[in-house]
């Protein structure tokens, strides 16, 4: 099967079988990954490898309990790394400039990419995986629980393993909603109403609206999976998190 | 060939042959990474197409004059973007709370997932592809230059052909350097040489280091190719692009 063809039945997993993933697996798949191209061929990222049940244990309640953390033979947090680096330059008598927010983004844009060459390794092998975008919103504790040092930044969790279930294919937007040729060009009310429509006629849309006491899908998404307050509040927790890893001083 | 043995084999591609890249193989191409997870689904991302002459020669300057920029047939420019998500809010009376700093984080990643499935399969096609990491250096120019507007970011562009060249594959750091099992292991002065002993050892290195009248690689990248000064400079660019945008009204 080649990569656009797995795509077009790429889902997420979040159930898995008791099939180890072995750490050979995991390994060749890394260093594939790594071929991906990065920021002066620095490689500004590291990985950590979850396995025991303790840390799963640990790390289940910064993902908001969802289960695939505790129920995936292993979960990897990426994160953009600037420590490694800094470390070399410290060895080797030159003097780092990394301590800023530039850095951040240089590192984030490593750890993203070799993150996304990963998933789509990973599932060639026909291994399943669920990306949680949660580690994003706590990343203070998670820094905590994993040991992260000044200059890593966790962004990306995957909870991976071998599938236990094959789940519908989820919508997507066409591809003319987030494509602009030469300028960006803006969207009409029309624009809109093209776009969305697929996905608000879907039944299980339909259902939340109706089971969520809504008039519309886009309040479903406002009013309760992301809301003002809640993104508010998260932004202060990840810059001071960015602070407290040495990527904002000079704020 | 396996996605595998194609990130065994793969470069950035710098030269390209006039052989068009049809629009049809490219929104196929946008089809299909468009499969790649995102945040609630939403998939906050857009992409700018860049095919004028007139257009390549405004953004080559923005990319410090990379020649692939105006030599490449596509350009494309992928944003973090929460601006389309927001417009269908408005049309449905739900109140969006997209104007801080998690959110640009969510968008990023959405943005930066999807370019990576994006590169590896448009090299699966035997496109060749560079990714411009000066996308970030410059943001708020590459933003009046396309006309992103409010809640659109700048993060990846893409220079994207037919390949005319086949350089040399470049090295990589050892999956163990960026590896950690459990919680993260810090870097012994010891390890530092284990994992770049092969980089410092090559010639083009050695080369780099004596022309430029250096001790060590790595005051090559300290002291020439990301010194403090530029960093900490663009730091404030992109940080008031930020701002300009609508993603940190809260600082």
């Amino acid at each position: 099967m080649t990569l656009k063809e797995q795509c077009a039945r790429r889902r997420s997993v979040r159930k898995y079988s008791d099939k180890e993933v072995s750490d050979q697996l995991l390994n060749s798949l890394f260093e594939a990954a790594g071929r991906t191209q990065t920021m002066g061929n620095l490689q500004l990222y590291s990985v950590v490898v979850t396995r025991s049940e303790e840390m799963k244990k640990r790390l289940s309640p910064l993902h908001f309990c969802q289960p695939m953390v505790t129920e995936a033979p292993v979960v990897l947090t990426v994160c953009a790394d600037f420590h490694r680096t800094v470390a070399w330059c410290e060895c080797r008598k030159a003097e780092p400039g990394y301590s800023n927010f530039l850095s951040f983004v240089n590192a984030a844009i490593d750890a993203l990419l070799f993150t996304q060459t990963f998933c789509n390794l990973a599932e060639e092998q026909g291994l399943g995986l669920c990306y949680l975008g949660t580690t994003v919103y706590q990343p203070e504790q998670i820094i905590e629980t994993l040991r992260l040092p000044r200059l890593v930044m966790p962004l990306a969790t995957l909870s991976l393993g071998w599938p236990a279930e094959e789940p519908a294919l989820s919508d997507r937007l066409p591809v003319a909603s987030f494509v602009h040729q030469e300028t960006y060009h803006d969207y009409s009310a029309s624009d809109i109403d093209r776009f969305y429509r697929a996905k608000e006629a879907l039944p299980e849309n339909k259902h939340f609206v109706e089971i969520n006491a809504k008039e519309t899908l886009a309040q479903i998404f406002t009013d309760i999976r992301y809301t003002k307050a809640d993104n508010e509040a998260m932004s202060e927790g990840f810059l001071k998190a960015l602070r407290r890893q040495g990527f904002l001083d000079e704020i």
